[in-house]
């Protein structure tokens, strides 16, 4: 009888595919660059135009987000104290699987505590999660307000709002500050890429980067 | 006062990057290969198989197991009938984020109830989930016990062990049954990666692939 015994298949010389496999075909170094900061100083936005400007420039990502972990994987927490550890927790991993597949992974979340991020920080490891303050005053963030909270938060339609009832614990020791209330949000975000460049992790040359974003069509 | 408005950003034609646009140059159609089976079935083994094929053609994949996710995402989960579920309404929740990625995702799971893959499959969707069903009858895969487990589980040591004091539900209609104790694992692996080409989800050339294996040196 055979049997699905590995071991009958070693002439094949298959081995796991592991991360570094995986970055080496990517030619970049995944890590997590995590944006925290208040609602409405511009997390999303400048996330997404990192990640916009690094596919362009032929490399992979993926946003995490509100939109596509509240509504599923955290489908089932509520916004207490607890939960939202329990979001950042989750959230964490994920970012932590992602990266082992060799992506770059963007995520805009306010995570206002310092042990939360303390926890995803350990979880990541040091080398590979970029800590971003996206810096904004509380009154710009308010007079922005994108999403009407803030203006529910003092009509006292939302409770626990972080920054009106709920506090936001400033990062002691981020990778990058970036101070959205005084300079655009493209040169936030080529801020950010320069900052990946500067530490290695973006390794396409320009050749290979063409060759990417145009395969050869070999019916010529 | 300059702001993170995106308005002013639009010269720069930046746009959301989405699904699409990472699997055009991944030249992949990213899904969820998900295994389901009694343990000792073989669902590791013939995943690490397919991901180890696949990315020798050049093809970007991940795959979710017990090893990456009950240690980390779903840590705080038990081996109850609820735990479980939990546990791969969650894995299924990361598959749909790593599809959306541009990844060919595989599960190796047992996932004994039909009920839980069903919730998968709807939270795929239909044309993105393949279940794959690693067949082997309980006495071949009781003789293999890769980990000792069914030993466990008639003494006793073991609770709720599926096969033997909890059900498995086999498919109704998977869309490929793999049988593991009539041919090798690598006939199963090579049977499953022949599947993903006939349905079109693997669409780079060899040429392609050459470049993509071995990135063009300038300096060369």
């Amino acid at each position: 009888m055979h049997t699905a015994d590995v071991s009958s298949d070693l002439t094949w010389q298959l081995f796991p595919v592991e991360q570094s496999m995986r970055t080496a075909r990517l030619k970049q170094k995944p890590c997590v660059l995590w944006f925290t900061g208040l609602s409405g100083a511009g997390k999303s936005t400048v996330a997404g135009l990192v990640e916009s400007l690094l596919f362009q420039k032929g490399y992979l990502t993926y946003v995490l987000d509100g939109d596509n972990v509240r509504h599923g994987l955290c489908r089932d927490l509520d916004f207490t104290d607890q939960g939202r550890s329990e979001n950042i927790r989750r959230v964490g991993e994920v970012s932590k699987l992602l990266v082992d597949a060799g992506l770059i992974v963007l995520t805009a979340f306010i995570s206002p505590f310092r042990d939360d991020r303390a926890l995803v920080r350990n979880l990541i490891g040091d080398n590979d999660y970029v800590e971003i303050f996206i810096n904004a005053s509380l009154e710009v963030c308010e007079a922005r307000d994108p999403k009407g909270l803030y203006k529910k938060a003092r009509e006292k339609q939302v409770a626990a709002f972080t920054g009106i009832d709920s506090p936001y614990e400033p990062p002691e020791h981020p990778e990058l500050i970036i101070n959205t209330d005084t300079q655009t949000a493209i040169a936030c975000a080529e801020k950010i890429v320069k900052y990946l460049y500067s530490t290695g992790r973006l390794l396409l040359d320009s050749t290979e980067y063409s060759i990417r974003r145009e395969p050869v069509n070999v019916l010529g």
